[in-house]
């Protein structure tokens, strides 16, 4: 049960967040450094994730398959970006089975390099291609600053690895993947995420190319949510991917990869939760409606209990995901708090007048106290309620949009740059800067660049870093 | 492609084994020792037996969680049988991030400890059981001897983890866990699995007792398929799991723990599996159905496809999983090669002919040859496949039942046990051993007790170990 006080997001975010995620029951703490234990509220949400894009990657010619968990050192450094970029996170078995190991064996971070290994001996000619491979897994990355979702020690995620002929149809899958994350996060996570390429800085170690979607959470700061790279043919090197083309000439594939992951259940969290808990769209949430019966007689017991039952199995074949809260010697008001905090989105009270009445009282998570609550005839409170599910998905969208688009401010110099970023906004801005510019504003504000957005202005502007004319616009924020 | 000769059971069934898997396309070679990479083709009837399973799980109220890999090393000795069993097998994670850690971590080999853990600081009352957990998962194991599916250094598989307030409640539940990995294993898998309790000697390293459901392969050796344990209140006490009862007594609880793993893979390859490759039950087969076009001249060719694209459509819209081969270039012949290698339970041949007749051939895997073919008239084809796929189901179970029957024989003596062990079957026998009279059958004949049938005769009978009367007989077999 999770009904005690949480800190307010404006007194403290990062506080707010913690409670959110061990009152409402979505995680656990762990003893092992850094990791959690997903608690069965928190995995389900992460299934409807899971199922929504395993779906996705099915109709577009994916197929799941499963690569092993320990990955030889020695393959880590075939591709230089790559080895360096991973090497400080790496957890190493160097003993197994009672003896050293001649070769330690890296913990997968992700499985560009074993994966690739595969491909060089799966590969033979352009028969074999596109190869559009997905892998559900455990990845492990030793960081530093650990928080529950955002950033754990291990998490989980799938990796898509596909393998392609030429440079255009890698493009073309590495945007088709991101646009698949974008229609998730938009329709499945009500998070209105913004589709971009990552600057240079901010690639993926070995990648030609990185293309994110990043969602504005609560607090305004960003969270790189999803992110598909056009890998070039800097893994098909270094690991010898080649196929016979049609002309009998052997060439190297140019290969992508794209990864989701577990993050995504802090996304919803921060995005869409307010100081009473969490508030799930009703399109992930585990439970879409609670039923709570309200009476205090035994004699208003039946009848009250038996009208919640009906209801219950009306919405059940109706497809709903529902939960009838008949805990004795609990409070109505505390389960409402605790189905509050645990972000249900449509609540149902039931009491001996609505039967007398035969109406319930109908009550939505996104539209706080009286002004979300209405009566309803029970004759065709299903059909209501399975709208209503719809309109709060929608609802939730709108008022992230809203949220984003109101704390995105375009700046025509540094001192407004910093005037947004310290407000806590993001800023759009021409830009035409180096590395080491972009660098600079990171270690001067705390900004980085989230994404220069596929959605950019007409025409070209000044950079007021370098002066020159820029070609696109940058967003730059402070990040998760 | 797969059309490959295969060495034939009868001439070396281990051999056979490996092929089958590899030429299936079911697992490719890994460069980590003792470890596969699971193909799409193989992780497609994995997943199909983990959708099993889950809906049951549900069904019974148990919720998926999601615990870490890693276990602190002092975890495990904890409970003394526990590190006892699995600490040389253990793979040992002693750096991360670039230091040598305090404690080292072990890659998880099953997750009794850690959720042991959980569940002393989840459980407070009466009220919080029982406790239904289940994990998806990666565990490693650091076997010396592997074998694709069967053994291999990491596998994936489900373990259960419950939590109760008495040995009653939990040996329910640890038998109807049984019940459900019986039922899949039968009717999804179509393996007619025996269900039996485990000897002292065979118990899980920790448990009170262990049941398993113990299947025959085609070469006559069982194959343990699935473990379900009572395991008391050990657990319990070694990682102190206790609760406040109605009287408000603090009661140590009593746990179950439930495993089932990709090794089934492995249980229908060798269960259904011939001379020319792969026999798949069509509840797990990714493919159900194959259709092959058959013409020689582009005339042909349109008539033809237009036929099979019909019967495609047709089979979609019945939910049925069907691959229309329309490769060009590759003789039917090594199509037909190629799907029987794969395992296909139904093949559908359309011909110039057979589109003029409005008909098609349509061909069955588990019988071979003329007698599994017939023609098939066009207008109830769809209708005629799916009774079809419900009826090679039922053929395949009761293919393997008779065989399976034909080899367990009721010996009365050793010679008779040692005689019908040699030839590779199961000796079914009175049994009042000690555990070193267990221990020298083994040694002597390379047979275990596979399990103590729930199945049981009537009354007792003599045990010509000991030459006491026996209450129970036991199965004895070798093993994979």
């Amino acid at each position: 049960m999770a009904s005690q006080a949480v800190t307010p997001q404006g007194v403290d975010f990062s506080k707010w967040y913690n409670e959110i995620v061990y009152k409402a029951d979505l995680a656990a703490h762990s003893p092992v450094r850094g990791s959690i234990i997903i608690k069965p509220y928190g995995y389900e949400i992460w299934d409807g994730i899971k199922n929504a894009l395993d779906k996705r990657f099915k109709a577009t010619g994916h197929q799941n398959a499963y690569f092993p968990l320990f990955i030889p050192e020695s393959y880590l450094r075939r591709e230089a970006e790559h080895v360096e970029g991973f090497s400080p996170e790496l957890a190493v078995v160097t003993h197994a089975g009672g003896k050293q190991l001649e070769e330690p064996l890296v913990v997968r971070p992700t499985s560009e390099t074993i994966i690739g290994e595969a491909f060089s001996e799966w590969i033979q000619s352009y028969r074999d291609l596109p190869l559009l491979i997905n892998q559900w897994a455990n990845v492990v990355r030793w960081e530093l600053r650990t928080r529950p979702f955002l950033r754990t020690s291990e998490f989980l995620w799938q990796e898509g690895h596909t393998a392609h002929v030429d440079e255009a149809d890698a493009e073309r899958e590495t945007l088709q993947m991101l646009d698949i994350y974008a229609d998730v996060a938009i329709n499945e996570a009500a998070i209105p995420v913004i589709k971009g390429r990552k600057s240079n800085i901010e690639r993926f170690a070995g990648a030609l190319r990185t293309y994110t979607i990043e969602a504005m959470m609560r607090d305004k700061r960003a969270l790189q949510s999803g992110t598909s790279h056009n890998l070039g043919q800097n893994f098909a090197k270094a690991f010898n991917i080649q196929y016979l083309d049609e002309s009998n000439e052997q060439k190297f594939c140019w290969t992508t990869s794209w990864g989701l992951s577990t993050r995504m259940v802090g996304a919803v969290v921060m995005t869409h939760g307010d100081d009473t808990g969490l508030r799930l769209p009703p399109r992930l949430a585990p439970i879409q409606v609670v039923i709570v019966p309200i009476y205090r007689t035994d004699d208003e017991r039946g009848p009250v209990l038996e009208a919640a039952n009906n209801l219950k199995s009306s919405l059940i074949d109706a497809g709903v995901r529902v939960q009838l809260d008949d805990r004795d010697g609990i409070r109505p008001g505390f389960k409402f708090n605790d189905w509050e905090m645990r972000g249900v989105p449509v609540r149902v009270e039931i009491g001996p007048k609505d039967v007398e009445n035969s109406v319930a009282v109908v009550a939505r998570r996104d539209v706080p106290g009286r002004d979300g609550k209405q009566s309803v005839g029970q004759d065709n409170i299903t059909a209501f309620i399975c709208q209503l599910l719809t309109d709060v998905q929608a609802s939730m969208l709108q008022q992230a949009t809203d949220f984003r688009d109101a704390n995105i401010h375009d700046v025509a110099s540094y001192d407004e740059l910093k005037q947004v970023v310290e407000a806590g906004g993001w800023a759009r801005t021409w830009w035409a800067g180096s590395d080491d510019d972009e660098r600079r504003v990171k270690d001067e504000t705390g900004a980085t660049i989230r994404c220069f957005p596929f959605d950019q202005p007409d025409g070209a502007g000044r950079c007021w870093m370098t002066g020159q004319t820029a070609e696109e616009v940058a967003l730059f924020a402070r990040a998760y």
